[in-house]
């Protein structure tokens, strides 16, 4: 137990010593690993392990811990501390990760933290929390090195050199004006590079990119991924500058928005972002999904009834029911494909508003040409289960208008989503498949009467 | 038609320009916008239009657009310049960007390239292109400030000045014993922060961590984005060190990885990533879909034969078919949930391979309770459909054992995939789909024989 051991190695010898009562194991062991890796082994215990491992760690990697536990475990860590306590965690703690703590509501105990904390750290805090949910203004630092343009580089460096132990990213240097306005930018390359007597106007160039603290986390992510930036600048209208976003906090926008994809493309509703599979309790997992559940079963009872209306062609030939499953199925593949390349092409930003006719076209088109593909197949299968070439004609004829039905409602409902300004990952695959299944079986029986003369 | 404007006004412009002719318009317009604005402009006009608006760029400028195009846009403008004019353009290039574009097999005319190129830049590629697709070593750079311990502080500025020109990331001094082994860091914070006689070995920290040129690029993102690390170091096994890979490619990896994920779970074949909507033919996105819908629907068949099982029981009560839609999808959704979580879940580390039969025993559970929840809604809705007791009976209790099935089925098979190490994305909800309404037709049908005693 001397040296630095594996994350799950780590996890293992933590809940040994835990069940064994050998808490000053466990405080020797975390002592000597990362404030990350101690977040992911409390993750990982019960809310009452969790508590009783946290007191173990000295303040400073305390804080730094609380940094990096999921959102759930750092809340339940805070509610088990007295404000006085958490008020000095916070104290050493970047501005940001206060804010999402603290989240939307602040109650009573969370308003005896504010008081608690040095008042210029609260007053940034507040500040912060007035801005909507996963804007830049949440995420940013006030803490950026600021210099003035008549500033020769070695006044600058100087400057980085008393900055750096207390701002987030050294990586720029912001260039205000009297105001307080962002004039420039000098990045700290551009500095290193230039002769100690040059002057900042003359290296500082103008920002690539900036935002105002009410801009979306996403278009932030999009920004800083677009021009390679380090921090990218707040800016408030009227042009004065409030704080950075630096890069590592849009990789975990990264990884929290592409989490959230893969959910909502699911019907999973969003928030497990904020937790980790084992420590959500499982009522809150299905409280998660039931919603989404009921209303596609309740949309999916049309199915029920589209099925009683073509009741005396079901009863004639039974055997057009054996192919409805294959059918409604091959169309819920189709517009899931489609659903999937739409929130990909969306979310990238290869589709805009003015394409949203071209996309509906080629989707159609594409749906089209598969379903010709599979309708060939759909028909030789038909004759091969010995149904005979007029039901085989059907069940052909439908895949080939399912498929293109289907490609194309997959396209239609997350572009108007879009348009409408939601998330077009809102639009699940259940959600296509559900569509299509009630509208695939009338398409399908529709066929089915016209050709069978039913 | 003097200042910089907005992506999708410049975008306006330059195709009017190009409608009517006026190539000096186009390049003085380029001329004044970033490097990855302008390769999103290439990135959507036709093949030919591409080389034309190409060709308009100054040399420096066209060397960054090169490395910030489509993939497919890149390597369809190499392919129309000649070797010795794309060498020139590479030499102003970052390595890595070189490698991408090169990719799996060198051609005759690439070796032309390679050829054209400054031996140490040539040799530098042909080092990285030996290492495995989607590895550190193809990500990573050779250009990182490696020190040694006895600098001061002030040499080691001094050094960091020098190279200031030409590395990629200016965050940490690695430093390097004799054999260059990495033997520790500096972050450019604590150098700031250090008096000028400091000398490095009291400063210095061990990495926190550190990847060799074989790890997954998801490996390096996971690490970087755990650590909050600006660049991370790659150590070939001996301890030397060979480079860096900065966050700017981590950001790159995760918006590649995330695309890939939403593609993948709606069952289309990955290489999307590399080209983006308008700008692949139909045809290809034909064929990045139709190998699954294929197998998907031939899968799909079982449906027909276990409907033909029950030939009976569908002609002496047809009611029965009208549900069958609704149960197989109520099974689809729960598994596509179930799979979404899963995909998440592995994809951020929060199951581990000992987790596995935990995993399938919540899963189990939670499909059980909504199934439960379902179910009792399915029974009334066929009493007020007016089926009658039984087969209200039958649909209800099909619901429970389907939704208990596919949320187990939506665990297992990407945990499968994950213990024989494919990526769990590539289960997707469609193959969850379909395997589903086949066995949960047979489970419905069953429970009808049963209890109906058909």
């Amino acid at each position: 137990m001397t040296a630095v051991v594996r994350l799950d190695r780590l996890e293992e010898l933590v809940c040994e010593a835990l069940e064994e009562g050998r808490l000053e194991d466990v405080r020797a062991l975390l002592a000597r690993h990362h404030p990350a890796d101690v977040a992911d082994v409390i993750d990982r215990l019960d809310d009452d392990e969790q508590a009783r491992v946290f007191v173990l760690l000295a303040p400073e990697q305390a804080a730094h811990v609380l940094s990096e536990t999921d959102l759930a475990a750092t809340r339940a860590l805070v509610r088990s501390l007295d404000p006085a306590a958490t008020a000095m965690l916070f104290e050493q703690m970047e501005t940001d990760d206060i804010v999402e703590i603290l989240g939307e509501d602040i109650p009573e105990a969370q308003l005896e933290i504010l008081r608690a904390l040095p008042s210029a750290e609260a007053q940034e805090v507040k500040r912060m929390l007035a801005y909507p949910a996963r804007s830049a203004g949440r995420l940013m630092t006030e803490a950026f090195v600021a210099v003035r343009a008549e500033l020769t580089e070695a006044e600058a460096l100087a400057a980085l050199r008393r900055a750096s132990s207390h701002v987030e990213a050294l990586s720029d240097l912001f260039v205000l004006d009297g105001d307080g306005r962002l004039t420039g930018v000098v990045s700290l390359r551009a500095l290193l590079g230039a002769p100690p007597a040059q002057r900042l106007d003359v290296i500082m160039t103008s920002p690539l990119a900036q935002v105002t603290p009410e801009t979306d986390q996403e278009e932030v992510a999009r920004l800083v991924s677009q021009y390679d930036l380090l921090a990218i600048p707040v800016v408030e209208e009227g042009g004065r500058m409030l704080g950075i976003v630096t890069v590592d906090d849009v990789v975990d926008v990264l990884v929290q928005e592409g989490s959230e994809d893969v959910l909502r493309l699911g019907a999973v509703q969003e928030g497990g972002t904020d937790e980790s599979y084992f420590t959500t309790p499982i009522w809150r997992t299905i409280s998660r999904r039931v919603g989404w559940l009921m209303i596609l079963f309740l949309t999916g009872t049309i199915t029920v009834n589209v099925l009683g209306w073509f009741e005396e062609a079901l009863t004639e030939v039974v055997a057009l029911s054996f192919f409805i499953p294959l059918l409604i199925g091959t169309g819920g593949n189709t517009g899931a494909q489609t659903v999937s390349t739409m929130v990909r092409s969306l979310a990238v930003g290869e589709i805009r508003p003015h394409d949203v006719w071209s996309v509906v076209g080629r989707e159609l088109l594409s749906g089209l040409l598969l379903g010709l593909m599979l309708g060939v197949i759909a028909f030789g299968l038909a004759l091969i289960l010995g149904n005979g070439p007029d039901l085989g004609l059907v069940v052909g004829l439908a895949v080939v208008v399912i498929c293109t039905w289907a490609n194309t409602i997959g396209a239609v409902v997350p572009l108007l989503a879009y348009r409408l300004r939601l998330d077009p990952a809102l639009v699940s695959a259940p959600l296509i498949t559900t569509l299509v299944d009630a509208t695939g079986l009338a398409i399908y029986l529709l066929i089915a009467q016209f050709i069978l003369g039913l």
